[in-house]
């Protein structure tokens, strides 16, 4: 790790390269959900090909549901600190676009300008709620999404960037034949590839649009409830990229629940340490000796 | 939890009313560090009596080492988001007040307008090293540092706002005269309890400055490196605050490792959902329901 | 002006009293325009009674057109920079309250929090354009804006703060019924007052209004094509508040256009020296000599 | 005026190449002070070469005079604003650099990253107060602000970006050797362009200065006291770039104070109409018809 590695050095366009090699040469992406630069370069460190910027994480990070209360500048925000902490491209969750047809031209801007890699809109109305939230799930109308993503190609500048054009459909219990028209819709509209959510227990929906889609375009999923939907079955049914959206945080969480208890149960520290990172990590982590080095 | 107990309902100094009464009944303030909203909330949920905006988090969250590249404004805005997501209250680690005599005054205003109950800066001359690494701890002259906190203790407005003087004599080698002559110096000044840094392994120092120091006014320590310093021993030592400062974090880096190194190995995330948060659990503590219910 | 009387020295609903309490009394509150600290500054400095925290100002002064391009992040940064500015209420434009009805609650609860005494929602649909943009206006259902101000007045903790509902009826050309059924009904949804727009070149929409209001509630006017309906006029209709929504920024612009070119035909700055403010000016508006008092 | 033009268009380091050129080829560059993107946007329609994101300004904005407050985070938010609101190069006031030799190196980063063609920092010790305050002005150690642009130009990543190194050395009453030594000084530690600062009643200090400089690297001048120094004369002394930093500010101050006070006096807008812009003149610099456009 060199500071240069993190921050002004990759030009806007050039690490979404990456992606489109990628799906070009039908290498699986696989990508990991993260919400600031610490959690995005764990997950780099890792070994993933990219990162996603979570909106569930953002929102709960700020301390708040994810029913698009936080708006484009905190997304934003917290997608550019994950870009300038790692090397690999970032694929921000942008929910709606954060509102209507020009909303999405200027979160192209924003984004792309801020050299994230990829930049994903959803087919729900604005405010939506997250797709594992039982009530309220409505889909936009077919065309009025379909401007949406045309809006932001015209905003784009590069031509690298990635335009993902995410469906709700079976989310929203629509099934198998509105993903699809939704979905080709969406690639004639000029999205770079399409997310199909599914909240069911297995891979069922997802597996069974890939076998109809034929390979129009990339295809990405998010294997949250169907979490046995291995790597090399994705890989096997066609799909471009797969992201683990929100397994970190909840890591963490049941983590720094742990630690917690233990350090009030017992009164000190000295019961966590072994099993915790250390001070020294979190300074390797953050760059401190390349910082230092600036000043020499 | 209600939505109501987090964010605007409390006024400025409210919170730091409940700090100076545990200050004067003697009872020990138990503080877990943390650097957003959701690792707030976890301290808080934990039991925990106030939460540390700990300024080694936040920058590392931002992938950034803590030696001062971040302003005031990132700190705020972490803190704030810290606050606005408990109901107990936030004591700021501020660095160095993020300059001058006019940055530690308007550090106050802007902290206190915010609603965070405590202040805390420190006599190291900006821009700061985090007190764990080796090179460039160097001290400000003490009356200098004096007038900083006066100007603060003009800024304040409430009279509750607790301002925290924090000394890195034992950090600089100066040993034990050196931190009582600032201490003393510091409360003179105006400020509202002290913070007796050490980077020893275990707590010999703070425990020779609580001997020598008759409570004049209440004492902060940060039991990072003497792990094993109970809370019961600090408050027979009659120290008024223990700060667990960044236990959280690293227990949330050890975890965000091992499950990002179980995804990869697995190929699934199937692997890590026993022993990891749901995403109802995510719900759960961003209010997920409160909020939906403000719609009903 | 003291440092004292800018920042953090007013708790939350204290100076929206100051609005409730002209209100009772049938003072007419008079409102400026501003976006930001210095132009807020100007207005308390000129004799205005409060401050209107413009979205057409502040998205101009982002370089963006009033469509609902910046969210609500941009617009509180802006509204907080110009209550921290002065001692008078600042009423903010908070469009359409940045979504749906949990966005009208968050929008109370962050802007009330930042101390704003008074804020405004208007019925049109997110996203909004300009009232003057010629097309693209179109209303909500007017239940569903009483839900936003339901669940806005449900998110308030200070009783003193302020809702204003704005009804863009006559924007849309729908009359002066549609206004009238608009307004008790968001007053029966818990408006604490009613801002009933007009892009009329004369008063007549609002002053027929007034006629059929009965002073159920305060009504507030921003009378920008109608520049020659005077103050006394608006009192004597039994108007509550006038808002001089934008004629701030629009001298600056003339005046900086006319300076500039200026400089530029002339070869120097000398031929404007005369008739522009000095940087003493700037000083003593931004309170140098009180903030280098601090440091004394 | 199109979208493209503004925004994302401009890859790092492009814009620079400009200013560049313009001091190979010995064209004088004109800047004219902003603050904010409409500010910017005016500049540039008046036909300036180049933005200065004046720290003054900036500061004045916020409600706050120019002695250090803000920090990086503010400065390059509104820098951003400007330079997304332009196609000319904006040139940056950074201050001391917001701290030591870390903070100038992460100042070039995030400023370069932003798409901000030039950087300028300067030799006083920070925090810094406004160079027209007559207390208080001390400058920095010659060799430690040279290890402060070293460290910048380290983390500079495209080779158009312009730094350039400001000396307050006639500001502190240093005289011209302590001038030259100080530039000769700043170019060996890499420096691309000096900046030599003068408040003198008359621009002999500037010229002395080029009379002994024998060009050997751009030289920046900032004539607000010396106000009859015309751009003919710049050029003829060799002088490679002339800002006039805060003219604009003070003109739109005059025209503010003299709108709001016919207003308030005559009881409406309508005495001030015929001489401010139109709302329709605000929709045309903030680009509203090319936004609408983007919706078609």
């Amino acid at each position: 790790m060199t500071i240069a590695s993190y921050g002004p050095s990759t030009l806007p366009g050039s690490r979404a390269a990456t992606l489109r090699d990628a799906f070009a040469n039908g290498r699986l992406v696989r990508v990991a959900g993260a919400h600031d630069g610490l959690s995005a370069r764990l997950a780099e460190e890792a070994g993933f090909d990219s990162v996603w910027a979570s909106g569930l994480e953002i929102s709960a990070a700020h301390g708040l549901p994810d029913v698009s209360l936080l708006g484009m500048a905190e997304y934003l925000s917290a997608a550019v600190a994950m870009q300038r902490s790692v090397s690999v491209p970032v694929v921000a969750d942008c929910d709606t676009g954060f509102g209507g047809v020009l909303n999405a031209a200027y979160t192209m801007m924003r984004y792309e300008e801020a050299g994230v890699a990829g930049v994903c809109i959803e087919d729900k109305i604005f405010p939506k709620r997250n797709s594992f939230v039982n009530s309220g799930q409505k889909l936009l109308d077919v065309d009025e999404f379909g401007r949406k993503l045309e809006a932001a190609k015209r905003a784009q500048v590069s031509s690298d960037t990635v335009l993902i054009a995410r469906t709700e459909a079976f989310i929203c219990g629509l099934g198998l034949q509105e993903a699809l028209t939704r979905c080709h819709h969406y690639v004639d509209a000029g999205a770079d590839a399409v997310l199909v959510h599914s909240k069911a227990v297995d891979s069922g929906e997802v597996v069974s649009f890939m076998k109809e889609w034929n390979h129009r375009a990339p295809v990405v999923v998010v294997p949250t409830t169907y979490a046995d939907f291995s790597a090399a079955e994705a890989q096997e049914a066609g799909i471009s990229m797969v992201i683990y959206a929100n397994q970190g945080m909840r890591a963490a969480i049941t983590a720094i629940r742990s630690t917690w208890a233990t350090v009030l149960a017992e009164g000190s520290t000295a019961p966590v340490e072994p099993r915790i990172a250390s001070v020294k990590d979190i300074f390797a982590i953050s760059g401190m000796d390349q910082w230092l080095d600036l000043d020499r």
